[in-house]
């Protein structure tokens, strides 16, 4: 629909792709561990793998590629297939929904990013909405368990998703075209989240406000 | 603005109002319920009588009906006025706010998916579009009273807004331009998801993940 | 991009600015009383000044202004940085999360309208979008919060936003081109939403519904 700026269409796709299948991942892993059924699961997965790219889509103003695409709802129905028969394997390896997150986070950041980038938003812009894509899944999965949203929980969340994103601008808006840049600001970002979450890296607290008793 | 396929628009612009009001009246009850005060029973009526809407024009790309077409608003507005007023009278339905979203679901499933085939989308994303308008609504209710969705919970809610899109999206693209069609999906949509609710039945639960300690 | 009615541009532009900026501090505020970290506060912070804006240029089909304007993405940062750094201080204003949320609900309300009209939409619609442009923020705030939106559980909330948004609506209509009318809707829906707070008023709630037991 418009010309790519450098990267290989299909090689955004591939990774996109991958990265609708590992956030399917997490968020059917969330649901087998919170006992949901079979549809709950499959339906859970969905959200979380097609949340970032549909928020992305809608806030760039872009026609939503979701859903013009079958490949999307394959990778994420698939996810929560695999989800529901090998859970019970997945569930072993320890933190498993936490590392699959990472995992959409690093890859999402860069095709979001790449994708504004498209779109003629400018670098800020660009960064940000990259971010947005990486962590929007995560957040619709939280919420939707009645937790606090892991980005606003941990400091190495949000983080990492810009840490990705800016590497993709940064290497595209200086010219560089090849695969390396974006698979570079994935794996930044993947890495940089995982030793957060391994050593308990966060940001620095607020000191604490007056433990004032009121209505307030 | 577009042609529509077969369908009289006026025939689904009533489906549509028709589900806007039933989908209200299960927020409005749902607010009643949690003792919300008028504003909060109209606001909620609102909220989950539009929003499947809503999510269905963002995501396809199509100018919501919502805000262009008064009658929408009046179909919200007046469900919630009836459940402020009357609600003491349908609480009294057992199980009332579950009945009008079950009717509320087999509406949207059905509408959903004609617009999305009317917007070009192919038949699978048009019936997991159609399914999405029809869980919309239900997802913000619940959410905004800080419940699970019953999507995800309950197995007979994705599968009977999926049978009934399907059904619209099979008979439409053999070249049915009957009302019956879509009458037809949205009753079996209707019929599965109260049957499964009277009985209890769910799809299957994975099986139970090792309820290893730690702090994953 | 579009021939505004009457106000200068840059006039609303520093209404929604404003507008951002408040409800940010609002997010912010919240977000360190939640003891989040610093990534928490911001990203809160962003979140609640960005969504009415974004939800009211999804809603009404309009390029969404906050990508492509860095300056709100300025002013939400700016509103993060000073909740986390001068949280503390901020926090000694007693209700000082609910005061800066009524401020951004006035802005909001009348430059959502605002808006809405240039777009073309009917006068009920822009009210309503208005509303929604003014309650948006709010909303996620509270649901990331696990809280029960505010617009839910106080009457004062809603209304005041449509009130706002109506004097700008009904005095535009009248031909007003004055940057008076935008101030005074805005401040009347400031006075009447903390009015509503000071003396806990509240719409009228449905009468006790039977509390029977069951399985409802």
């Amino acid at each position: 629909m418009d010309v790519p700026e450098g990267f290989s269409p299909t090689f955004i796709l591939v990774l996109n792709l991958l990265g609708t299948f590992v956030f399917g991942l997490s968020g059917g892993l969330a649901a087998v561990r919170a006992r949901l059924d079979l549809v709950g699961v499959v339906v859970l997965a969905a959200v979380v793998g097609l949340a970032g790219g549909i928020a992305r889509d809608v806030l760039i103003g872009a026609p939503p590629a979701t859903f013009r695409d079958w490949r999307y709802l394959a990778a994420a129905a698939a996810a929560g297939a695999v989800c529901f028969f090998a859970g019970r394997v997945l569930e072993r390896v320890e933190r498993s929904v936490m590392f699959f997150d990472a995992l959409g986070l690093g890859l999402f950041a860069v095709t979001g990013a790449t994708k504004a980038l498209r779109f003629g938003l400018g670098p800020v812009q660009a960064i940000l909405l990259g971010a947005i894509t990486g962590v929007g899944g995560g957040v619709l999965r939280d919420v939707m368990l009645r937790e606090v949203p892991t980005v606003l929980r941990e400091g190495l969340y949000a983080v990492p998703a810009l840490i990705g994103a800016t590497v993709l601008v940064v290497t595209q808006r200086a010219g560089g075209t090849s695969p390396v840049f974006p698979v570079l600001g994935a794996l930044l970002c993947i890495a940089v989240r995982l030793v957060g979450v391994k050593y308990r890296i966060n940001a620095p607290r607020p000191r604490d406000p007056t433990d004032r008793p009121g209505p307030g």
